[in-house]
């Protein structure tokens, strides 16, 4: 049976067995984010070589998920619009500098990331050896990232915005909803997503403008999606995203 | 350059990571994190009755996997290994005050809960209605949790821990590692894993001591596995984790 | 180049800072906040009996700084426009618990603090010789804080909010902008007030609806003035508030 | 029950804590910290030109502070005692990029500072103009920071860490005890501390390695010395820290 938000509220607050014949994708409600001009930002997790180039070190993992989800043109095409459409862009990229190869411990994938180089550059202040390598931005979104608009936040140091400086900047341009995309899905956009809902943003998760590492009994694109759509205001593709703001961002 | 993931495991192993097969996923190395007196503690979530009680709000979405993981019985044992061995509590609570039900936009699932009347209090300083209502700990644990030694933190208000005094409660007894486990999997226990690591502590999530809603298409388990797995320092069973502490900890 | 105060001065006039003249520190621009309808919150922190009762334990070290600055009427001045107006407000409280007395270690006024028992209570679920104690609120504030519209946010552990659900319970209600008052002016009130503008809040801080300890060599007063004038966005007295909130609050 | 000052200072002495007579604030106990190897660092805050160069832009705010502390060569002082024992040093930046003169809103400093073309620096991945510049790090402590063992965190963007990698990383090392210094005493230095505290670490502050923005009716440096004896876990001089750390770090 197809229930509507009423409908399915009124059952869960009945009884918690009906929601066992409920189709979750149909029927676990999407409460929506409508994107206002004003207080709307796009927000792009990782943009970077060594997720989203198929030189960067991390493809034979994420390589597949990129191609079919067809990522790169879809985080493209939200660059795209909202250059169109004058909406605010924030970058949240991934950097490692050579004392951080020095911490005491580290989550399984931390330890992976560490161990391919992931995300080097030679230090802080310095732009040594950045152009075009992992670290760098993918060619194709420099023109839209380096436009002297785009906010580019400091690097978040495990997966989310907690340890860099992107909530502050979105609040002092007066952003409360948020269109993210970006890589990984499961580790840092995921991990994006959940902060910015314990901060109090709408969050609209792009479903298809992102994509994740792949592993033997590891579907992190699958864990991603899941709990985008359990947590997040609304889980939208790029389409239904570009159709979305062609309409309500006035 | 490309890697395959059999190359990029080739470099891990290369990068001085022990590989530990725990699991299926034996392909990704688990850090692992040893369990030392003075800086280990028990942290749970959620062990409330809305989740592990039969006559819980959402019992239709978790029962299934809180009965096959052996959830309720799986958290009791660590709770009595803490108990014989000493080893510090906290446990990290979800409650909904009136004042909340007014919020002006929430997620998928937290529109959900609030629709259910889930964790649902009368006040915030009132105990009225709260006696074994869904709010209340699983009677089973009541002994563990008001013996005077836990440490209750306030109620987290969307998932993780961002919202309560969680992490405060741990650094001022000078807790660096802990042990995770309590409800649900890839909400609430997930989000404290991921904040924590965000903190700099050391995080083992015990696999079976937790359990997640299931909907078609939408297995919350499983997602919480798949990201504990590559974000956590290490992911063992109840079993595991007090055969581990009984060697470790003293 | 060299600067002295003045030629500073005559550059902070020419980058286009309105300069306010609301009291004797006039060199400093205060940028105000436009207290619009909406977005604008009440903030009050520990309005509580140590604090602002003769009775209290702290009454040796505030009182004469809470008599001086009739901090007492000037709080319910403000709860009063609030309930004339319709201002949501948020009571953010200071509670310990008989774990918290375990706690490691601690600054000078911490230990000071719970040496003195101040703000103690029997359990985090337990009402029990709450009523009417120093950790209840001042008598007067009763009607305003118990009508079931005040958000109480869980109580903050050391100074600030970053150990509460302040901050998102403002944002789930679409504030940004905080009239800020309460105990102790340095201690709790600075420390919201800096946490707030880390949050990038705009906050304006009502100077004479707080107070603060002072000890021989110690003004918590002075020092507060100081650090609000500096850091938030404005400084008004409860008077400059009321008034503005009545031409700019709809 | 009423307390008059002295009858307090009775309680706290009674309460345990060690009556410590370091300065004219003798009437509050002074907890300490005992600075061991493996677990303290010393954070210094923004030791950069426009705060301790007689060319730095504020040197007409802050000269005659500095210059009465002897703040650069007790900085100097700390990291020559770093180098020599072996103690881990963690600096924390404040840098401005151009779309961050875009922020909606600002504090009276804040607007101050960006008046003033304060920390400005060209951009987020470039270093042009960078060297020598107001920004930049005080020639005398260069070969400290950059000699690859220094954790240089991203830079703060208010005042406090809460926007920075300063807890991770210290948290990373397995540092829980502090030794923290740097401009401007009642701006960023104070907001590190108080940061530093709600996440439990234990802080001595350095009162002469320090100095703060003094204008008319407005002293920093007498707010922020009032602030840290209160709220840290100690408060030191350069002298007293150095002769401190021969006798306990080892």
């Amino acid at each position: 049976m197809k229930l509507s938000v009423k409908q399915t509220l009124s059952i869960l607050a009945f009884s918690g067995i009906a929601m066992i014949s409920i189709n979750a994708n149909a029927d676990l409600p999407d409460p929506g984010v409508v994107l206002t001009k004003g207080n709307t930002a796009i927000v792009i997790t990782d943009p970077q070589n060594d997720f989203l180039s198929p030189d960067g070190v991390t493809w034979g993992l994420v390589g597949k998920s990129v191609t079919e989800n067809n990522t790169v043109e879809n985080i493209h095409t939200l660059f795209k619009i909202a250059d169109k459409k004058g909406i605010p862009v924030f970058v949240s990229p991934h950097y490692y500098y050579p004392q951080e190869h020095k911490w005491e411990h580290g989550g399984a994938l931390e330890k992976a990331m560490h161990g391919m180089g992931m995300f080097d550059r030679v230090g802080q202040l310095t732009t040594k050896d950045f152009k075009d390598s992992g670290a760098d931005w993918l060619k194709l979104y420099k023109p839209y990232i380096n436009n002297g608009e785009t906010v580019i936040a400091s690097p978040h140091k495990v997966y989310g915005p907690e340890t860099n400086d992107m909530v502050l900047q979105l609040r002092k341009r007066g952003i409360d909803k948020i269109i993210l995309a970006g890589m990984s899905a499961n580790l840092c956009t995921e991990a994006h997503m959940r902060e910015f809902m314990e901060q109090g943003f709408e969050v609209q998760v792009v479903s298809d403008a992102t994509a994740a590492a792949q592993m033997p009994g590891l579907d992190g694109y699958a864990a991603a999606m899941t709990n985008v759509r359990m947590i997040a205001n609304s889980v939208r593709t790029t389409a239904q995203t570009t159709k979305q703001l062609e309409k309500e961002y006035k």
